[in-house]
């Protein structure tokens, strides 16, 4: 018997009192919407009238994607209606997708406000001036995408605003040492002129990141804050069932002395990871010169190649942008002193991309349980079938669902489309990646009623009766 | 006595039950509070550490501001460390005013997922072409901001999004007259490049906007649904608690045969509205020939010029963009009709500088209350008062607040900086607009303790025991 079977079981045989309290709350439900059935004031999500258009284009025949490689999450997130190509790069989030955005955004917003992290919106139009002082206007070269305002004034989408957020912390005069460590973050929508944009969300020319910048009163405390915040990245990802590795990486164009690469290993990933396999180093192949064999810090161990796909960056900048643009604050003794910088990324709408890429099967979307658009989709019998009257305990099970587990309010979607048969909606709801899909059928019709639950995630079918569904589904976490 | 107080001490005199409840709620809290002071898990929000940076430069001495004008709602924003100038018509949002965005957002998102509305994200970045297509690429002129990838291609930042979304559902072979009404909207980050930015959020070149489109099956349909989307905008502002009047407008660039704008009464305002003295007839002066004296509608009122500051614009499109690009749907005989179309505008961090400036006084912000940043702020005595020890009574006010009121969570601020004097802190609170000021004095001391309540919106002050604080804080509203 398996884990989530014996719990179950365990269940129906032993607590009437919450069983009971369960029944009442339904009944007392079932009632009322028996009476209103049709003119119900709790809206059901209906699948018919989701905005899922799983029916556009294929890949295949759209020439704006003529030159943009695909991959798994791409070519699934496309057939299911979650994305929409535009431009080279650049992709309307479909209803769905927002939904999950707005989770994963949640969840980075409850990890970086969990260590003190602060947010605020900067604008994506930086003049070209300020580039120039921070001299990244010629170095960023044609990643950057630059415009002329009215008067001919000169600027670019920010990609990353280091220059930006220095300067505000450098306009407050009386900065403090007591404030500081300062963490500002922002999640907005980033902008970079890749040449060969592909792999849907994974490498576009639009994208949403997470940065987060930081100001310490020295390098040690630099270095504290450096390390907190690589913990919270970690924590994500956990929260997320994501396995990251956090690799030493380059620095690049962004500057600093130290600095870290969070990946997740997969086939499709862009980069080049090495791995010892007898301790926990590991580094970007970039990092390291093309003689090196054997890891450099236990010495011994024999480095593994992996690919990866990036998801987190950190940097540690020192005082490389502070000093430029003056942002100081004033120590014990009063005296200005340049704060020690760090910076922070995460590629938010890669994430999603790069989950989907990592957990799904061939044929269908797996979510990070916490942030699937919804979190159960309940299936009717077929319209005209032998037992099309359990239809209606199919619309009761929704509404009780939502009546008794308040956190599964609007989570639960209804497939409607009893025209099609129940094994047409599961290959849907497989593409799709619901977590829980329940099939109200013959079963349900039996006394007591017991309910074929497909938990997407494990694989696992299970048949319930409406209390065993209702203490499954309550452990669900939602955001 | 005020109804409030009337109400508080009826409560005082007859509920010992509920008293009694919250009376061992915060009891408990407090006494686990006290042994774990320092070290608590639930981290209480200190004034020190939020970043607010009030000491920014003054406006008037701003030399990146010369050029703009500044109306009460800049002025007070900038001076309460709520936005700061970063370009001509781009700000910072600090982290308050994320704090009040992402609320206003939220009421924005029930409002328009109550009437259907389905949220999706649409790229910023818009060919040249498409924008040639609808023969907007010239129309639009200086106020589109523009620019080329490194490919040469042109795009540029879209203001608005009819084209997008109707190559969008143009793209779905398969829609259905069963999945119309079909409403489609995004709440983000659009771009206008303005002559003269001015009035800070009120307008700027970087803001958000939130803009719905809709699709129906006919001119009939089409109507029904512009009146919906109407209604909900009214009931939002209304949910706001800010008058609002829906007046006949242009139609402007976007095009379509009937079209209202939303507009708040005030007098920076830059639209000059002509409202009805006998009736609801109200438009915009540039809808009405120069001649019109008397109300069109009635034919005997007289017309009443106002002010009004632009929050909503919304446009009965008809078949001007579906036609151009082909977006149809199949109807019941099964052959493609064009759709009709409506777009619907709301100027999101215009909504929210624009209630500022109409609530506010002259020193001090004053919000809707269900969208201010924070609804509490708690204000312990002085540091080195005589009543210095009623210090410990704010920190376990704030946690049973907390604690018996979950919705308040993350709601209560501590005006931790006791080294200024309680008249000081009240002057920043007051500036800041904080809905509840709870100062925690001498009163408190007593037996049983009371509580000095500032209510910043109705500018009463109440003083009350905890019950009476507690029965108060419970019926505001969050979202």
């Amino acid at each position: 018997m398996n884990p989530v079977w014996k719990r179950v079981f365990h269940r129906l045989h032993r607590a009437p009192l919450i069983s009971k309290r369960h029944q009442s709350g339904c009944a007392e439900h079932t009632s009322s919407s028996a009476s209103t059935r049709s003119t119900s004031s709790k809206p059901r999500l209906l699948v018919s009238r989701l905005y899922q258009p799983a029916s556009l284009r294929d890949v295949g025949q759209d020439s704006r994607l003529a030159g943009e490689m695909t991959c798994k999450s791409q070519r699934l997130m496309q057939q299911a209606g979650l994305i929409h190509p535009f431009n080279p790069g650049c992709y309307f989030y479909l209803p769905a997708t927002v939904r999950s955005m707005e989770k994963l955004v949640r969840v980075i917003d409850q990890e970086m406000q969990g260590i003190g992290g602060q947010k605020l919106d900067m604008p994506s139009l930086c003049s070209a001036d300020l580039w120039r002082t921070s001299e990244r206007w010629d170095l960023m070269g044609k990643e950057l995408l630059r415009l002329k305002d009215r008067h001919g004034a000169d600027y670019c989408l920010g990609p990353t605003h280091e220059e930006a957020v220095t300067t505000l912390v450098a306009h407050q005069a009386t900065l403090s040492y007591r404030q500081l460590p300062l963490l500002l973050y922002q999640i907005t929508r980033k902008f970079r002129d890749e040449p060969k944009p592909k792999f849907g969300l994974l490498r576009g020319r639009e994208f949403y990141m997470k940065d987060m910048y930081s100001f310490d009163v020295s390098e040690e405390a630099a270095r504290q804050t450096y390390e907190t915040v690589c913990q919270a990245y970690i924590q994500l990802f956990t929260r997320l069932g994501l396995r990251c590795v956090q690799v030493q990486a380059d620095t690049g164009n962004i500057g600093g002395t130290l600095s870290h690469e969070f990946q997740l290993p997969t086939d499709v990933g862009e980069d080049r990871l090495l791995l010892c396999e007898n301790c926990s180093f590991s580094a970007n192949v970039e990092t390291l010169s093309s003689s090196t064999t054997n890891c450099p810090q236990c010495k011994t161990g024999a480095l593994v190649e992996s690919k990866g796909i990036e998801v987190g960056h950190t940097f540690y900048l020192g005082k490389k942008y502070s000093s430029v643009f003056k942002a100081t604050f004033s120590n014990p003794q009063n005296k200005p002193v340049v704060t020690e910088m760090g910076c922070y990324g995460l590629g938010v709408s890669r994430i999603l991309a790069a989950a989907i890429e990592v957990l799904s099967t061939d044929e269908g979307i797996r979510w990070p349980g916490l942030i699937a658009p919804y979190q159960v989709c309940v299936l009717p019998p077929k319209k005209g079938s032998k037992v099309e009257e359990a239809a209606v305990l199919a619309e009761e099970l929704v509404d009780c669902l939502g009546e008794v587990l308040p956190r599964l309010r609007g989570e639960i979607v209804l497939d409607d489309r009893t025209q099609m048969t129940i094994g047409k909606r599961l290959k849907d709801a497989s593409r799709l990646g619901y977590p829980y899909v329940i099939v109200v059928g013959e079963a349900a019709l039996q006394k007591p009623p017991t309910f074929e639950v497909i938990c997407q995630q494990t694989g696992e079918t299970l048949f319930l009766s409406k209390d065993g569904l209702l203490d499954l589904l309550g452990k669900v976490e939602t955001v």
